[in-house]
């Protein structure tokens, strides 16, 4: 599908404009998150849990403890929702109604599936690995069928939902005129600082993701 | 109070040497996070919006626009879960099972109760601008009556819910030691990219979080 699709739930009220379905844009965004929030109903109480989510395709994939409620969850097929919110900026204007962030978020609605071939598992776990650095799934030890057995992997169909992108300078009004900060965009983003080797461990450094 | 209280919505199942529930834990997560997930039941759907969360003494606040969902649902007083992830690292194993990140998080369940008397709103409001830059509060326009009107402020009192971190070397078994890669840690941080200054505004820069 090239578009998610518009539901009551999914449509967007507030600023429309920021608005944005196509697959090319929402896919971007989840390639680039390392922490998802999945919210579901417990007892007729919201529960909002981050995790790392990876996609292949038109799913978004999560894992966890097999036993674990949010896996339990997932699984049961029960509706849940998933954020993704990347910060890109701190923007500062001169009146303060007008302060706000630079942001690109994903929401997406659906019942999760669980992947239970345990082939399905291995192959969807490597690709998780690769997301943290790219192409090294082939050099560590795979896992095996009881560490499979102890972990859930469920998938979400990428397809009720829909992005929203604030990449904007400040607006201003006349009656902000008189003010004078120092207006603009402080542009954030999650940067690698210097890697932390395991003592003894002298193997070439590991590929970073593109986007950091 | 100084503790988080325990209740059976937040009791950690999961690996519970990792949860925290004293204050300053908590309060030092809630004032570094610009981004915060709140999730509520809508129609008996889940719904999670990603918005800026600000602290002020025992309660965390959140706005908007005052008849956006978000906002309706939380001033109702409707029980919601607000969490907060930061990510503070990729955590690369030699096992594929045993790849992680660091974070620290923040879960916190309640009830909103909506701030209604201007000055409040404003004071709160102008906290958040603090938040977003040191001092700042006293050099932009203040929110006039019009825009107050317009928004809505909600609370939450920070007394249920827990902290989380991770913050450790990738483990490691004996029959991982046949596989080579590079091990350890990569930190991440969000950052500051260059100021992209608003055209023409030639004030000093403005003070940034101390966390960045």
């Amino acid at each position: 599908m090239d578009r998610l699709a518009e539901t009551p739930r999914s449509t967007l009220v507030r600023r429309p404009h920021r608005g944005h379905r196509d697959r090319a844009t929402v896919d971007t965004i989840l390639d680039e998150a390392m922490v998802c929030h999945v919210g579901f109903v417990e007892d007729g109480m919201p529960v909002v849990i981050p995790t790392t989510p990876w996609r292949i395709g038109d799913w978004l994939y999560l894992h966890g403890a097999a036993r674990s409620r949010l896996m339990l969850h997932l699984a049961s097929g029960a509706l849940v929702c998933v954020t993704v919110a990347l910060l890109d900026g701190l923007v500062l204007a001169r009146s303060a109604m007008r302060h706000s962030v630079d942001y690109r978020s994903v929401v997406l609605f659906g019942g999760g599936e669980a992947v239970e071939a345990p082939e399905d598992k291995r192959a969807a776990l490597l690709a998780l690995i690769d997301k943290l650095s790219p192409g090294r799934s082939s050099r560590v030890r795979p896992p095996d069928d009881g560490e499979l057995a102890a972990t859930a992997v469920v998938r979400l169909a990428i397809d009720e939902g829909s992005a929203k992108i604030r990449s904007e300078p400040p607006g201003e009004i006349d009656k902000d005129r008189p003010w004078t900060p120092w207006t603009g965009t402080v542009p954030l983003a999650l940067r690698a600082g210097p890697l932390r080797p395991v003592v003894g461990n002298e193997a070439p450094p590991p590929a970073l993701p593109s986007w950091l």
